[in-house]
């Protein structure tokens, strides 16, 4: 073994597993791998790392096993049987789920010995490897500093504190933005379509926008924090006011209008509870509660 | 009169107003302004603005005349009275309105011998002024060469094409890219906050990952263009397996789930209409047309 390139394993090949075994085996690690569905180890294989008959034996090929199945029923179904070799091993948990079942599988690894780390993974297969690209991982710290150095092979990795629910509640959070944005995106690509734009003409000033609500957002931050939130630029009432341009734009060119709907209506509920001079971080109010009709 | 510094009319000091009279005075342009409660002009002149008693006096003092007031009705009602005065002049018009609005005041501008320009403002009063913040205006394009240097002190002028509506139209559909990204990034920082992470720790993430999310729309854009939305890296069945985690987390944190509820049943829409296996790109053919409930 390599002090540099220390041993691991990765159990589960999907497109991700596959691209996150790739990256570690391109850096240098012997790495060890094992599907349930033996092929797809083959062209790993052939670039260079090592297959696994079984599950145990890719457990027990290295003292770090990255792990990252369909869900964590898989993730069980496949460990439960060589729980007893994880024992003195580290187990990195990339598989997506919530900060519950990240919570109960830190404690199922802590009462069979293992470390235990969880992870979430906020790229695609093809962004695997890139600096650029964020990792998240919560757990004991000493444990993620013990392995920073391999989990760095696949991006940049972030300690987000001792809870390991915390990786996959930020990605959960950031899931959610993700959404958002992409469909805000498309409902203006729509909006501005309808009138002969381009997409790839609209998205470039759209991109460049996002620079500028990040500032935005920067601005709020504290202000969330502080649970103060005072309208120097823009306040809920001229957002109000100014949405009705979108719906009626929209409207006009037979979109769908369920979402700037519902963004007016949230702002309407911040106006209601008192904020209709403040900024709008004030929405977050809202967003604490239930919804009235929900 | 300097050539290198022409004189400009700033109609209308509001906050926004005078910021665009302060950053066109400040530059060096002879800069007259007006508003309805003159008082508002005091801090302008102090610095270097030329007052005017009326509108009329205003509009007479400089070939550019740019105005922005409350609304159109607004505007109608200061220039209509001065309209003879606007004939030979420009008009470059940043008040807030629809694009249907913009193209009747082009017209009512055309019909009184005025050259016109519809623009919109895509920063806040303080970010006028840097060349970073982006400023839209549409109409003919000699009209708004000859003027594209006095404008570069506002801001990045960027020249959206001839249909003067398309200032407003990008407007509207980048404000609604802007209330869905806020909206997303505050109910994720209400997520993450349950579990007592400051907003101010989570931003710089949320910053960060828009730069990713970026990504994903500039891969999806010429999807868009081409009507055709290969689903390589994930498809519309993938991520609504994956937002149910974070409907969970947050139901059960106490959360407001209306956003991520309506980017779910968003999302079942284009798995019903037979993009389940497509990108999320795919999502636009169902924002094109009117939701079945709205």
């Amino acid at each position: 073994m390599n002090a540099h390139y220390p041993a691991v394993t990765v159990l589960g090949l999907g497109s991700m597993g596959s691209a996150l075994a790739a990256a570690l085996s391109d850096r240098g690690h012997p790495t060890t791998v094992w599907n349930r569905s033996a092929h797809k180890a083959e062209a790993l294989v052939a670039r260079g790392a090592l297959p696994a008959a079984t599950a145990g034996e890719a457990v027990a090929a290295s003292p770090l096993v990255v792990a990252c199945v369909l869900d964590y029923d898989a993730l069980r179904t496949v460990l439960d049987p060589v729980a007893d070799t994880l024992a003195g091993r580290t187990l990195v948990n990339l598989t997506s789920g919530s900060p519950e079942q990240a919570r109960e599988t830190a404690e199922w690894a802590r009462s069979h010995g293992a470390d235990y780390l969880d992870g979430a993974i906020m790229t695609t297969p093809p962004g695997v490897g890139s600096p650029e690209m964020m990792f998240f991982y919560s757990g004991p710290e000493p444990v993620f500093e013990a392995h920073r150095p391999i989990l760095a092979a696949l991006g940049d990795p972030l300690y987000l504190g001792a809870d390991p629910g915390t990786a996959s509640l930020y990605d959960a959070a950031l899931l959610g933005l993700m959404w958002a944005v992409l469909t805000g995106w498309l409902h203006g690509t729509a909006l501005v379509g309808a009138e002969g734009t381009q997409a790839t003409a609209f998205t470039p000033v759209a991109v460049r926008w996002l620079t500028a609500v990040a500032g935005f957002m920067t601005t709020y931050a504290p202000q969330v924090d502080a649970g103060r939130y005072p309208g120097d630029d823009a306040t809920v009432d001229v957002q109000i006011a100014t949405i009705d341009h979108l719906l009626h734009a929209a409207e006009a060119r037979g979109l769908d209008n369920a979402l700037p709907a519902l963004l007016k209506a949230t702002m309407e509920r911040a106006k209601a509870a008192g904020h209709g001079s403040d900024s709008y971080a004030s929405v977050i109010e809202v967003l604490r509660g239930p919804s009235a009709g929900g």
